[in-house]
């Protein structure tokens, strides 16, 4: 058994919920930065890990490399299950499971670096536009996302009851990658509790952007 | 005990991976269509039944709403055991969730009718340069997909090993989606040939587009 190594960078929102999930199950890991604006992801090095030259990716212990933060998510649930990232009953995680999707696959991929990137090279977007783009596809998501955080009993202190999970990390990283272009969170003030209960904990404040060797 | 009703459009691949599930575990369901061209999605009964206002979402038979097609088929996975649409082991059922959520997460959002339209309203894209954008995001993840599928003992007849599961779903309901932007499928040969696999099962081939109430 070798260490685990977490090949990610300080501002991927992506990575953050992986760190996060690592620090919630108290597994330690090195951390391996690839700075996404120089490029570093991009080299043979890491290719030769990660054929899709994306963090975050986790090499396990024992050698195996998992690349996609949801699919980490879930086998570091298999893996380590205390404490569970997923409820314990069939519906609690298809519950938990769409929330997460509903940020995984609606925002984050729409708005991420290389996308808004892309915005800017092939359609001469500007900074201005570019922050309207990310605010657009996170407003389109959050208005649902809001009143589905308003069903009572499901939703607790945080996203699906009184304990965090695979919801609450996905909703965390968003809401910080949030600040970077401004969102206004006041039509959200279900999610903003919910930022703010998890930012409570040790293991959101650790996996932080701010808090890892690389930030800026 | 009610029926269970999958709200879809024909042409959604989203929705084309959750008829495929529901195929291969046998489950009957009442297929309610909702036009996406024609915003019936964006209306007030739909919005009831999914705040999101997108397809597919499972109406499951004691009334539970499940929207987002991953999540729906861990549910399906976790419910109607048989078949499984993801193997027994965690690092199996990790590089299936890798695979598919490559395609979930990395080709079909930015891909997406509703990103399409964006481009063309925000920007001016036209038809050509929309296809552009569609088969640059496609072939940014088939490189890396195509040599991950190339791995062996891993890959099989399908995706994974012999027998289809869930990164098999994403794949054809992909492969569908790129024949209308005319991808050149030749630098893929195992990506197509996992494809014509799978088309040669009758879950597959009964979920296709074309063999919907509501194919155009």
């Amino acid at each position: 058994m070798n260490e685990i190594v977490l090949h990610n960078y300080f501002r991927s929102s992506t990575s953050y919920r992986v760190r996060i999930a690592l620090a919630m199950k108290g597994i330690d890991y090195r951390y391996a930065a690839h700075h996404l604006r120089h490029g570093e992801h991009r080299g043979e090095a890491y290719l030769s890990v990660n054929p899709q030259g994306l963090v975050p990716a986790l090499v396990w212990s024992d050698g195996t490399m998992i690349a996609q933060s949801m699919a980490i998510m879930e086998f570091l649930d298999e893996t380590v299950p205390e404490p569970p990232l997923l409820p314990a009953d069939a519906h609690g995680r298809a519950r938990v499971r769409m929330l997460s999707q509903m940020i995984a696959c609606e925002i984050h991929p729409v708005n991420n670096l290389r996308i808004l990137n892309a915005l800017k090279e092939r359609y001469g977007a500007d900074d201005a536009e570019v922050g309207a783009w990310f605010r657009h596809w996170v407003n389109a998501t959050f208005e649902p996302l809001e009143k589905m955080l308003s069903e009572r009993p499901q939703t607790g202190v945080f996203c699906h009851g009184d304990t965090p999970g695979m919801a609450d990390i996905c909703l965390v990283a968003q809401v910080a990658n949030n600040k970077r272009f401004d969102v206004d969170m006041t039509p959200y003030p279900v999610i903003q509790r919910i930022n703010d209960a998890c930012m409570e904990l040790e293991a959101f404040r650790k996996a932080a952007p701010m808090n890892q060797p690389d930030a800026e």
